[in-house]
């Protein structure tokens, strides 16, 4: 018979534990809910530090108004309004390769590139990272988390989520080498391109030390929370049914095109 | 040609805003992920005592050892590992009247049932859960978020749940009548339940005045981060496959017993 | 330990039987997708006039162009694209309540009302017809499978499957009483409104003898093949980045308002 | 204002059209499930023979007994009853790169090494084979679709694709690859693993000239097949909760390992 040993949640007839302390006492009430996403997901409980540039990242990436995610919860609500379960299942599955996917891509290639002996000083990683980048461009891969369309001339939150973690002395060595990929990509590109919200969130999930295989799983936390808020919005303010409309009325039909 | 308003996320080439507010410089490592959801739900700042209920509330619902959802998480995961969004939504289609609904069920209930003119005391609410009890009897229907499967004898979240919001003045008319069904059902049924944690968590988020039909919605936020704790740990040490294997190993072929 | 009886697929090192059969020698070449799914729905293996009308209703369901789940299995991939099962789950979650759900809430709408003496003529059908539409009215409740929003003056697919199953023998109480709903709702209702092709299935689906819990099922089958048509042509001539982009490009900033 | 060309689905008041086809006239009753759900991945109707290989590979791939997909779809039916689409969306998720992956990995690998000028006869695929198995060999990687954890000496469902395949002209340059890796690779890997069900469906729709991209989409078209007989059968043999409590039941807490 096999047994299934866990960490998390257990309880008996009289009592819940969470992570081995009492989910009543202990947890409820003392524990904010970002602290406790954070410490569920690595067992140890984060300082007030983490917390604090973990929350950052999520609210970071929780919501970009109408991305496809947002599109699709509405959508889906629209169709089947007695599942608000499958609505936001629905949006989260857009969170692959593309729109949330740089967040995960760009902690893994940060994580991938750091050399054994790690620099102490600014030269000593712009080094690092000029290595990466003509690498990169010799392979003609894009290198994650540089470039955005719309904020071309920087991203707000970059800058800001390097503050923060080098507020609460939580600016490692993959948010160093992302800010020197920052300052060394325009002399082998050609051209000065911006660290991105979603590149600058993997750099300092990376630093906290988080799962890198989840990664994209933190930024999908923080669009629950986004796409809970785009179900509020639609219940409120309906849009879905335009949207819909707004494609279906210029529907073109066209013959088929034999493949 | 439609247009789509909308009070959340919205960037322009230089800003982004969210909710009205600077991202980086007034959200970013100022609001924590609990206030944040909160406010995206209502598109209203929560008080910090708002924020620490709702959090507590989504402390309670986060995870809860081997239910269907993290099972659900697990096996999809080991079937389809390239996908960490497939298997968080997986384990969130779980999130229905069943687990999870028992939330949402409990605070439609109250809400449902609350009278024109509230009770300002025990005896008013009693007066009031009588009638309530009394009625669901009758209908042969049972009390959403009366009884536990397990916490025969009370549910350790309960009296916890009502202390925290009675602490940050909170405890409203939801959260009066859940607890004055507690002390009055058994005179119409026969027999003492316990109030369970997933009932109060519904009144306790009905007295925060979050939008009913999005109750479940909030556990199931809870339940993203305890389904990244399942998935963490399923990285680390893995039951999926034993489980796959404890059923598959101990099926039995049977006829076919036509429809 | 438990034990797992089922009748579908099994195998052992030499051999995979599926419903007791032989799937390689007696099912793989010999029965078709659509007998097969009636045959693993019910267990038992359908004639061929069955097959036939089963598959005319799969047909009729398969694809309607940009429907919202259309738009969603294409918004999907366009995020996602490293995830076909993500865009296939994303666009059959919005098989619920109100696009799909009308073939479900039909065939059990009709099972429900049907009489316990069934009617051997039209007058009789005709009789019991007006009763549930009446009842309907008086509880100001709409009749399942009744009104199209484009097919204002009929539905072409309603009198062709009435016609299939008349053919193959398979015109049965359900569709009775569905036509007798078409010919006596205008002397109720004070205006005539078409019997939708949703609705005709959904009877014709109960009266092939099929789990009403599934009928929606069934719907949602039909549309897996037709979200990979979408697929397949969103590859080939995308425009989901169109879509995004139409809806995006057109938001409105407003002020929160606060629930 | 953008259009979107589709050469699927389409409406006017008064007709309904599917490829082109009058949908009611021409394919209701006229068109199988199998050979509509062809014409709608690649807008071309197919043959017979076509059609044949087509379905003979959906019911090879419609259920193996309690995969995890299985489990999956049982798990979530319990949890969240309201909602079939939810439980079968579930399900197909877990239709990812390991369980269901194979045949897409497979007919991609093929395609990949088919030679421009390709072979006429048995040996000049052995060459082309021997070549392959050689190259995979030295970077280490498994070829697609050779081995099976439990039909060690044979896969019952690969002769039976071969011959139908052969039966019907379609045995095109895929599956004669897929053939001579059988034969070849014992003298390269030293011992002689089967080649499994998958991998030859995956070879015989890349020979179909299906979507290579899609070869997913039709393992999962067949499963959503496999995954509604499930449902059918949990509803009314039930397993799902017994699955649940071996699980439960069997839990055992251990202390966090802090990551």
């Amino acid at each position: 018979m096999p047994e299934y040993p866990t960490a998390l949640g257990a309880s008996s007839r009289e009592t819940i534990t969470l992570l081995g302390h009492d989910l009543a006492g202990d947890v409820m009430g003392k524990v904010g809910f970002g602290e406790l996403a954070f410490w569920l997901a690595t067992q140890r409980r984060p300082t007030s530090g983490e917390t604090r540039v973990f929350e950052a990242v999520l609210a970071a990436l929780a919501d970009h108004g109408f991305t496809p995610t947002a599109i699709v919860t509405r959508l889906t609500y629209l169709s089947a309004p007695d599942s608000v379960q499958g609505a936001l299942a629905a949006g989260l599955l857009g969170g692959g390769s593309r729109f949330l996917g740089v967040t995960e891509d760009c902690g893994r290639f940060l994580h991938a590139h750091l050399p054994a002996d790690l620099p102490t000083d600014d030269a000593g990683w712009d080094a690092v990272a000029l290595e990466v980048v003509r690498a990169q461009r010799e392979a003609q891969r894009f290198v994650p988390g540089l470039g955005h369309h719309v904020h071309k001339d920087g991203d707000p939150r970059t800058p800001r989520l390097f503050a923060i973690a080098a507020e609460e002395g939580l600016y490692g060595p993959h948010l160093s080498l992302f800010a020197a990929i920052g300052r060394v990509h325009p002399q082998v590109l050609g051209k000065t391109l911006p660290l991105n919200g979603a590149g600058v969130c993997g750099a300092a999930l990376a630093d906290l030390g988080l799962p890198l295989e989840l990664l994209r799983g933190f930024a999908l936390l923080a669009r629950t929370a986004g796409l809970i808020g785009q179900l509020a919005e639609e219940l409120r303010h309906p849009v879905g049914n335009d949207i819909f409309l707004s494609v279906d009325l210029n529907n073109r039909s066209v013959d088929p095109d034999p493949y």
